[in-house]
């Protein structure tokens, strides 16, 4: 049972005491934006809050206030793990019904006011100045059957799949907050891979995608040269938010041969604004896909809960009827078969340095079950199986218009809900293209 | 025939009065980087110089002399191509034997002996804070021999290759400005990569290469959603560095399908110290390799000489001898195949934004010859063919101790030189693992 707040926070509500995740938003009247948390339906300004006296009781971060001035989290991450964690528990004991610190923000109604916003007034930024993003491919059930709609039955799992978690460095600068409107892109496609001659068009994508994903968010990192083991990489994850990461599957299949992913990924990416602490999943971890092994030793977990038991779900508004359907229940265990301090320790193993704010996205989590899988790609077999809709319409790839909405969230109304919020993304019609063809 | 200088500027120098190449660097006694340009052998402290009236005639600059005062080139480039051309024909005055501005710095000795300090007495730096690094592959003869060479000859120059300008995005934390060491990375390899079972090792890279390349730097940038044309993208190069694309070859070929390079390239990628704006290789356009078409209309170059007459260069310094060998010499022009501007068109075609400072590598430059390769794979054909060095010594890849620099030229000794330095790099021995395997 979850200790009682003295703020009303709905039995529902995905911003529990038990959470406590982080973001940066914009409060009303100002023109900065700040560190925040979201606390039932309402954001705390932590540098109204710091400022303010807030963290009086908290003597290890009175040297570290500057962090709540920025207009990001990178500072504040830096301070490393286990004082992000105080801080959360911190907050948690701030806001409980029986707080020891009750002249901080209880009793302190002019703070309160000052400090303690409605979510719906603020508006929420990137959490981080992203440094590198890196998207890895740890969802094997995802890895399985993308690769066989991409290279056939006998190429679904390459060789190298089960002895490195696999991945892609991608774009920062086109990384979204939740909210923002994606525009469907042109780009280069061939009808018929398989053709002898190809024949390159430049049109609008056909067949505009999302994925599923979680993103990891790292605090510490590592100097240039040096490496993190999977147990220090477990120290140097700050916390966890969903992921899109947008594909245009046309262009992506003409252009992925031998480079990778380019600009069939590099258009945007939607992340939710609230930043989940690693520390607030602690009492949720749960076992991954099996590792069928053997793996190097330095690939090697400890532990087998590597992951969470995170529900996770894709909403799919149609732009034509406003109706929603969800359109994927999985949950993070049921996808993953690479664990985030194994991606980052395999990051850094040749020594790339790794930053606060550098942001590693998950790989598409897809279940073992067609309500499971966690893109189109896979749904409708490359477009072949439409996906019924609310409203008798039917999907085989995004439609200008739709709004896709990923969810999450651990816990349960007794414990107090752990939950991510949501990484939302309206699909906007291509441009008509202003270069002369 | 070049104007002459009230500086002494040897007749060799890179860095004559037709180049004036911006970088930034820490000058003696401060411990702040700023702005610099580099001219002879002197270095032009632009914080001190814009602060103390130096641009007085130049009045488009005034309301931006913030710029000067920044640890990176960032803000400076954001003005955009014609405002940083402006400068630097600015500072040709400045430095002309008959300047039309006198008093700004030849007749003032106080201001002159602040802010000009021997290139020797300062430490360059990063220029740019580099928000995203893509390295493209637009040398065609690497991508010919260096595909043959990783698949066989029929999946050299795969069908996408003439079709797009190919790319993987690289990692930004890992860029280091000449004279950076680089420490030889560990990482899974394979040493039977046709093996039907594949046995990875977790070993010190046991084949270290380099890639000779230009990188680019942008300056203007694209808002998200939006694109740059061809045309657009050359007003929006602020100029260029040398650029080594260290790689793991034994790593990047275990690691590289089906999702591009990884920690095969992610470890050190060095540029050179002080970037050549584009307007100062404008006199040395050139046409580079004959695409042979039909490119879509988004892609086409409306010039030939989409590329320089830039001389290239690498050599490598022996870590046992010490004794240097010109391994190859080759230019920008036999190797180049798409231009920087097709490239950034290309990025930003499906809507990608780009930003000042974010860089882009064109991806190895080989010529036709033996001597004009531009890395070890192709000149020793996958550590085949040793190649010879002065002093009786071979490599077929790089050993520990050995330094690898980077040079490119143009122009001649009567109208100056635009040289760029250097780019380079001691190879350290890998790390005695700390981790227990």
């Amino acid at each position: 049972m979850a200790p009682a707040s003295w703020l009303d926070i709905a039995s529902d509500s995905p911003f529990s005491l038990a959470n406590i995740p982080f973001g940066v938003a914009l409060f009303p009247g100002s023109q900065t934006p700040v560190p925040a948390v979201a606390i039932g339906d309402l954001a705390l300004n932590l540098a109204i809050f710091s400022s303010k006296g807030g963290f009086g009781a908290l003597d290890e971060i009175h040297e570290h206030i500057h962090v709540f001035a920025q207009p990001t989290l990178n500072a504040f991450a830096a301070l490393g793990r286990k004082l992000s964690g105080d801080v959360r528990r911190y907050l948690q004991d701030v806001f409980r019904a029986d707080t020891p610190h009750p002249q901080c923000l209880r009793d302190n109604r002019q703070l309160r006011e000052e400090c303690l916003v409605p979510l719906q007034q603020v508006r929420t930024r990137l959490p981080f100045q992203i440094g590198d993003f890196s998207d890895f491919y740890g969802g094997m059930n995802h890895a399985v059957n993308a690769g066989a709609l991409f290279r056939g039955q006998n190429g679904a799992l390459l060789p190298n799949y089960l002895h490195l978690p696999m991945a892609y460095h991608g774009r920062s600068s086109s990384i979204f907050v939740s909210g923002t409107p994606v525009r469907r892109p042109w780009g280069q496609i061939v009808e018929d891979i398989n053709a002898a001659e190809k024949k390159p068009l430049f049109v609008p994508c056909r067949t505009m995608d999302f994925e599923l994903e979680l993103g990891a968010f790292v605090c510490g990192g590592n100097r240039p040269f040096d490496t993190l083991s999977v147990q220090e990489a477990e120290d140097n994850i700050f916390g966890f938010v969903l992921l899109n990461d947008w594909s245009a599957r046309d262009i992506q299949r003409w252009e992925y041969v031998p480079l990778g992913p380019f600009n069939g990924k590099n258009f945007a990416t939607t992340i939710s604004a609230w930043v989940v602490l690693a520390d607030a999943l602690e009492p949720y971890r749960k076992p991954g896909l099996k590792h069928p092994g053997p793996l190097l030793p330095y690939l090697q977990e400890a532990r087998d809960d590597f992951t969470y038991d995170l529900r996770l779900e894709v909403q799919l508004v149609s732009g034509k009827t406003r109706q929603t359907t969800t359109i994927c229940s999985t949950n993070a265990s049921e996808g993953l078969v690479w664990s985030f301090p194994q991606m980052l320790a395999h990051h850094t193993v040749t020594g790339c340095a790794m930053k606060p704010g550098d942001l590693l996205g998950s790989g598409t989590i897809s279940g073992s079950t067609p309500s499971s899988l966690g893109c189109l790609l896979e749904k409708t077999l490359n477009g072949k199986e439409p996906v019924l809709l609310s409203g008798g319409e039917s999907r085989t790839w995004l439609e200008d218009g739709d709004e896709v909405i990923l969810r999450a969230s651990a816990g349960n109304e007794s414990d107090g809900y752990v939950g991510f919020g949501e990484a939302a993304g309206l699909l906007l019609p291509a441009h008509a293209h202003q270069h002369k063809l």
